[in-house]
C-alpha cells in the first residue's frame, strides 16, 4: 500500500533541498519494497506570489488529506515588509494550528564527526543526546495581539494564554518519552514571575505522580539557557512551552556541530509535519551548496513517526552518518581546509549508502 | 562630601559576598580619600521572615534616600512554596519598579585568565566584550496576570504590554552607549510573531534616524541565541525586552568563564541598583566559598555609573584583573587542579591590590 507524502518545498533554499529528500525517500522504497506517492504543494512566500495567500485553502486540503508532510523552509527578505497575514510566517503558525501538531521534537544530537567545528569544547559534547519538546500550537504566539494609541504613542500588547489541557497533552507526551529513554525530564518555565508558568508546573508535578520512574526536574529558563551550555550531557528529554521552545531548541542546536543538520517532527494530530530546523537562507538560494542533511534526516523521522518504519529510518540515518564519518561536507560544515561537496552531490552520496 | 550607599545584603550567600565588596569600597576610600556612609536594608526572604514583607516600606524609603544601591542577591528554598507576594523575587520586582531603574546593564567581557574554565573554545571567547542591554520595568514581567476556571481545568494568562515610549527610552540610551563603543547596536526582538515587537523594531528603526553614525542590525530572538554561541564577537551593544534580556543575559554570562564574575547595573532613576548575576546560591551560603567578584565588579560599576569616579571605578576593576592573573581562584573558577581562597580571603586580596 502505497504512502502519500505531502511536499511543501516553500522559499529559498526550500525546493533543493526538499529534492534530495525525496532522492533519499526514493532509495529507501526501492530498497525495503515501499511506495511513496508525492504531493507537492505551495506555502509561504511562493504561495504568496501565486496565490496572495500564504497557506492556500487547497494547501489545507491537501496537507489533511496525506500520511506525513515534509517542509523545506518558508520566508524571504521580498515578504518582510508584508502586513503579517501576508507574511510566510503566518502560514506556518496558521498550518500548525489547522493540523493540530501541538508537539514539535527536536533531537539534539552531537554527530561525533562535526564536532570539531563546533564553538564548544569537543569534551563537552561528546554523548550529547537530547530531546527538546515544545509546544507548537498555544501561548503567546496566538494569544490576542493588539495595538492601541495614547496620547504619548501607542501600545502593543501580546496575550500569553495557556489552558490546562494544552499544558497537559504535551506534558504526559513528554513523560511517555522520557520513560522510554532516561527517565530524566527537565520542564522549563519562568514559575517565579508568570501565571501560565506557575498553572504549567502545577500541572507538570500532578501529571508526574503517573509516572513515579521519571525523575522530573523544574528548572527556570534563564538558568537552562544557561546549563544547555555548561553542562548539556545533563539533559534527557526537556518540554517547555512555545516561545521557551523557540529560544531554547535554537540554542541547542549550536550543540551539535551545525544547525544545518538538525531535523525536527511535529506530532499530536493525524497527520505529523517534518521539517529541517534552520531556515530558508534566501543569501544562498538557488546556488546549489545547501546543506540538505536536516531535511534528509527529516524524513527520516517522518518515517519512524508516521509509519512506524524503524529500519527505514535508520537506514537514512546510518547512511548519512556514514558520509559524514568519510568526510563529506556541505559547505556549512566544513573548516577552511575541508573540501565540501554540493547540494545534490550530497544527497547522491547518502543514497549511494543506503 | 560623603556618599550614602544603601546595602541589601538579601538572603543566601548574599550578605557574605556584599561584605567584601563593602570591605573593596573602604579601600578605595582609603586610597581616593572618599568617604561613604551606608545603610544596610532588609530585603527578600529575610524580610519576609522579620516584616511579612519582601519589600518592607522603611525598606524603600531608605533607597530612595540613598545615592547608590548595591544587592547581594534574593531567594531561596524557604520561601519558593509562598504565595507570589510573599515571595523573594516580587520584591525584587517592586524594587525595580518603584525606583524606576528601567535599565539593566550586563557588561559581557571575557576574563583571559578564566577562559580555560569555559566550555567554549578559548579562541572563540578571547575578545569577547559586550554590553547586554535589558529593559527592566515593563512588559511581561509587569503585565497584568490572570487564573480562571474552566469546564476542563483552568486558563492562565500573562499579558505582554509595551508603550512607544517605554521602548523609546531604553532604545535611546542603547544608541547613546553604542555611540561612545564600537557603534554597532544589535535590537533584539521577535517580530514575525509578537506585536509588541514590532513596535519596538518600529521605534528603533525611527530613533536609529537620529544615530547615522551607529549601525543598528534587528535580530530576531532565536537567532540570537544561536549567534551568542556562534559568533560572540560580533556583538557590541545588545538591546532587547525584559524576558528575552533575562534569558539572553543568563545565556551570555557563560561567555565569561563564569557567572560569578558578572556585575550588572540597573539605571535609568536618580538612583542606580548594582548587583552580581548570579543568584543567591543557597546550597552554598554561610560556608564562606561563594566568590564575591561579581559583586565587587558591581560596586566598580555603582562608583562609574552613580558616582562618575572613573578612576576608583579602574582601580577595582584592575585589581580583580591582577588577583585573577596570579592565578587566585575561589571554588566556582578553579578547575580541579587549582588552589581555590575563601571568599573573604578573595576580598582581602582584592583590597591588597588596590
Ligand atoms: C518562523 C517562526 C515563526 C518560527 C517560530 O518561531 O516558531 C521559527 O522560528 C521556528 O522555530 O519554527
Ligand atoms: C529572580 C528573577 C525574577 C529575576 C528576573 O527574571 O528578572 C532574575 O532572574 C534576574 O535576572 O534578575
Amino acid at each position: 500500500m502505497s504512502k502519500k507524502i505531502a511536499l511543501l518545498p516553500g522559499d529559498g533554499i526550500g525546493p533543493e533541498i526538499v529534492a534530495e529528500a525525496v532522492k533519499v525517500l526514493d532509495a529507501v522504497a526501492q530498497r525495503f519494497s515501499r511506495e511513496f506517492v508525492y504531493e507537492t504543494l505551495p506555502i509561504g512566500g511562493n504561495a504568496i506570489d501565486d496565490f496572495q495567500d500564504p497557506l492556500p485553502p487547497h494547501t489545507v486540503k491537501g496537507l489533511k488529506e496525506s500520511d506525513a508532510i515534509l517542509l523545506g523552509a518558508v520566508g524571504g527578505p521580498k515578504w518582510d515588509q508584508n502586513p503579517s497575514h501576508l507574511r510566510p510566517e503566518s502560514g506556518l503558525l496558521r498550518m500548525r494550528k489547522e493540523l493540530g501538531v501541538f508537539a514539535n521534537l527536536r533531537p539534539i544530537t552531537a554527530f561525533e564527526p562535526l564536532l570539531h567545528a563546533s564553538t564548544l569544547k569537543k569534551e563537552v559534547l561528546s554523548g550529547v543526546d537530547f530531546l527538546i519538546l515544545r509546544e507548537l500550537t498555544g501561548g503567546i504566539y496566538f494569544g490576542e495581539k493588539r495595538r492601541t494609541a495614547t496620547e504619548t504613542g501607542e501600545l502593543a500588547t501580546d496575550t500569553l494564554v495557556y489552558s490546562t489541557q494544552e499544558i497537559e497533552r504535551i506534558v504526559r507526551m513528554a513523560f511517555d518519552i522520557a520513560r522510554k529513554r532516561k527517565k530524566i525530564l527537565h520542564s522549563v518555565d519562568k514559575a517565579n514571575v508568570l501565571e501560565s508558568s506557575r498553572l504549567w508546573r502545577e500541572t507538570v508535578n500532578r501529571i508526574g505522580k503517573d509516572y513515579p520512574d521519571v525523575k522530573c526536574e523544574h528548572i527556570l529558563v534563564d538558568n537552562c539557557a544557561m546549563q544547555l551550555i555548561r553542562n548539556p550531557r545533563q539533559f534527557d528529554v526537556v518540554v517547555t512551552e512555545n516561545m521557551f521552545g523557540d529560544i531554547l531548541s535554537d540554542e541547542a542546536a549550536m550543540l551539535t556541530g551545525s544547525i544545518g543538520m538538525l531535523p525536527s517532527a511535529s506530532l499530536g494530530a493525524s497527520v505529523g509535519l517534518y521539517e529541517p530546523c534552520h531556515g530558508s537562507a534566501p543569501d544562498i538560494a538557488g546556488r546549489g551548496i545547501a546543506n540538505p542533511l536536516g531535511t534528509i534526516l527529516s524524513s527520516a523521522m517522518l518515517l519512524r513517526h508516521s509509519f512506524g518504519w524503524e529500519a527505514e529510518a535508520a537506514a537514512i540515518e546510518e547512511a548519512v552518518y556514514e558520509v559524514l564519518s568519510k568526510g563529506v561536507r556541505s559547505a556549512d560544515l566544513a573548516t577552511p581546509d575541508e573540501k565540501t561537496v554540493s547540494t545534490s552531490e550530497m544527497g547522491d552520496l547518502v543514497v549511494q549508502s543506503i
